[in-house]
């Protein structure tokens, strides 16, 4: 596989709502954030501006879905017609707001929209058995809520609804869907809370039975040392995998990310999944390790040998990457192909365009400012 | 399968304890429950009583448990002569009692009791190579010893034993209990610290190969919305999958509920598990969501194909609940039922009927007053 | 399998520092260690010495590693030339430490060194993709670099490198290595945090494929009542396995030691692990539960019925242990033999001796003083 495919695939599929939010944000005040002083370990390094949080929810939102037929009998949910893609499109919402989505069925069998995480009524359940599936041609509105966190009258504490969740469809070839989840009709929904850090860009892994999005090898992504990635990494199918990625790490807990020094989550490399499992995390990339190819990819042997795989691509500032070789996974082994030189106008963000089809969104870009990385780089170094 | 079937099934599932110490709990002090402040958010809910919590152990009990053949080769664990189930009785104590279990074993082949979680000496491991089996006809005393958390000596923290374990035969069919287990020896233990939640109904679901409870399809169970309902989920056997419920979610951490808000546990709708993993949760049915029928099934997709699925039936106050299909896993296709109309008198708690056949218990019922959860119903839709 | 050729397995895996750094710990104050107040649940046992802690990191150390051809087609990782062993040593050091490791490579094919959760470059990878595989007969350095906690300038919290990480080969038989991991070619990392409790000893568990250490059935492990013994449990090959220890649990965070009563990790006993998943805890060994024979298996039963098990052999401070037959997989069943009479001078320190072939390394013995433990026990019994 090309960077070029990987990078298109990636390419089609959008995202809802960060970066409007995120303008909102910055144009707000970044003291209400929450996140306490300013830093002190690496207070050495040029001033770097604080992270940008997400805002508080409670609004509602519409938007429209299109379940559409790709290319070799699969199958896509997309935000406009035509524009179907797998994994479908990010759907990106704060804890508090509502979502109204249209979804229209363009196949030629019964499908539907299934949410993990999300507060939905039995009509909105997506199962045949809940009468919530979609004829050929058909239209149904599927109601998704969201909730903050909060104490309940009898003095419980009750969860709130961020989450790194997913969609799928729950009526292709049989009562679970699992002709439409084959086929590709999934896609990740990230519910946010009230100060949760915002990356520069969200990038969706999803392993469905023996491929990844759909595809042997998985995309690669591309980002420059010093960008806050996130990973969405969702499981599907029939079998069990683990997830691993080169050089990065992240917390095993809600966000992926340690909440600070008593946080006891396990920090980890490697995780263990299994169909309809879902979790995110976010990186710094190159953080401590620099720029460079690297890998991610099922731990499996037999998986990542047949091409569970995929690439990290962090370039530096300049633009460059070290060299590598993309690796071959066939008999021949006369196909390898060099590094291509680094594109430094493609960095980031490829996987957070804003959304069309969805109320209230502005298109605003305004995350830069990680250089201030930078410094926590050179700490690195001087153990 | 009949919903009465699946009923009848849970109903043969005893539980030991919760009435008995509810009842102690409630005659008590609920303001040494730890709980804190009452509601805050919800405030303008009607006055809801403060929820139920466990209290302290420490007391020496004693019970008997029957290993017996049921038909097609099956077998289980049950706490009177004749009324072995699959899975066992839930077997209910609090962080600091001692439980001296009599086992008699009235199957044909050596069997055994072997616990996880809790603490026993070799002699009560239950395994061959520790001579701690019964020999058909035989009785055997296990004695398992639970401990609060605590300061050892040389300042260390040490955790206590609460948690959903599991218990299972250790000696059918070869060194490791393949065979009983196979055969339906397993059942529940839940551990409880002082302060944790009680719930109003305990329902246990046991993956078990291919099977849930040892049947296909799994078992329906039945609640009103704002019931706190509890889940252990146990799987056995050879295989791995993934629970999932629809509409509801928890946190995976030691009681699947959140701590507070600084408690930075995943909040997830869907694990995967293995063999002799076990986890717990609680739920308020139909909270944010409301009445109706809601699947807890495999992820796995050909396991949940397969029928490896159930139904939480959520009802509303009156009884009624929405309309719904049972799935149909047949060739045919002509075996599909509507949804019986709901059996007011038939709510929770048929999961924690009062054991027989232990020490100190009182029958006591004590869990009224979930209608405080209307208050965070309405807040859940205003958003 | 005879225990001796368990031990004999086990002798074989070096580790590297803990008893330099021990000792300079206790040399060192106790006070800074930041464990607060002494002991008090258990304030009536004798005074027992405060638990050694890890100290900070900081260092840069210098280490040897060969990769070697073993028997029957094995390989395996050694700190000397004709030490290969599996798994490979044991390699424990400080967040803040920087590791040069120089490799050898002594194999007929191209194989390398690659770490989890550590810090590295590209030209560390170990992976063909960014050539940092040796080809034979040649030598390469690979650099690990480590880093605390701290926050970062633009004010958020980067986790810090503690954990229970492992090496791997990443070029023998492709891409990923599947021939090297199949062969041996793997071992543990731990990198603790100031703070950290240190153990008695450390013993290395690798599920690989249906083998444990790449042998059936695994190791025994001794240990004395109140050893503070810890497992490093790592997965690898083409399967999914769960771990169980009988008699003894864990908490599934980070050190596997909860914080203290605030901590919501869940204590297991049982945990779902698949290829390249890693983690580790502490037990006091028979800690409520006295001295014995304690399984250790892979809970999948058909895994466990083939022989994936092991022994943690808990002896009493006289040397005694309890009664128990070791296990017979064996289609005859006339090779069952009788628990040896136990070696009181074989007690704890196999997994943990000092390692050559490092820099600044000094074989001092300071974990005495487990006594304290004792009081503890009498505690348990007392419910």
């Amino acid at each position: 596989m090309s960077e070029a495919t990987g990078r298109a695939r990636e390419g089609r599929q959008g995202a809802l709502g960060r970066r409007a939010f995120t303008g909102r944000l910055l144009a707000g005040s970044a003291a209400a954030a929450g996140l306490g002083t300013m830093a002190t370990s690496a207070s050495a390094a040029p001033k770097a501006p604080k992270a940008a949080l997400a805002p508080p929810g409670g609004e509602v939102r519409h938007m429209s879905l299109y379940m559409e037929a790709l290319d070799d009998g699969q199958m896509g949910y997309g935000l406009e017609p035509g524009k179907a893609s797998i994994p479908g499109p990010l759907i990106e919402i704060n804890e508090g707001d509502t979502l109204h989505i249209e979804v229209t069925n363009s196949l030629d069998v019964d499908a539907s929209l299934h949410v993990h995480g999300l507060d939905y009524e039995v009509s909105s359940d997506g199962t045949m058995m809940n009468h919530s599936q979609i004829e050929p041609g058909g239209k149904r509105t599927y109601t998704w809520r969201t909730h903050a966190a909060g104490r309940r009258a009898d003095g419980t504490w009750r969860e709130g609804s961020a989450g790194y969740w997913h969609y799928h469809d729950h009526a292709v070839g049989g009562e679970h869907g699992s002709g439409g989840i084959r086929a590709g009709l999934y896609g990740p929904v990230v519910v946010r809370r009230k100060g949760d850090l915002l990356p520069d860009a969200t990038h969706t892994i999803v392993f469905n039975d023996m491929k990844v999005n759909n595809t042997l090898p998985g995309p690669d992504f591309e980002a420059t040392v010093g960008d806050r990635v996130e990973i969405v990494m969702i499981t599907h199918g029939e079998y069990f995998h683990t997830f691993h990625i080169h050089g990065h790490r992240w917390a095993d807990n809600r966000t992926g990310l340690l909440t600070g020094p008593d946080d006891p989550s396990p920090v980890i490399d490697n995780k263990t999944v299994g169909p309809a499992d879902s979790f995110g995390f976010q990186i710094i990339a190159g953080e401590g390790v620099g720029a460079g190819a690297w890998m991610y990819h099922c731990h499996v042997q037999s998986h990542s040998d047949q091409g569970m795989y995929g690439l990290l691509l962090v370039k530096n500032t300049d633009g460059s990457i070290p060299d590598y070789e993309h690796m071959d996974h066939t008999a021949s082994g006369d196909s390898k192909k060099k590094s291509p030189s680094a594109d430094k106008s493609a960095t980031g963000g490829d996987g957070a365009k804003s959304a069309e089809g969805m109320d209230g969104m502005e298109g605003m870009e305004g995350m830069e400012g990680m250089e201030g990385m930078e410094g926590m780089e050179h700490m690195d170094h001087s153990a």
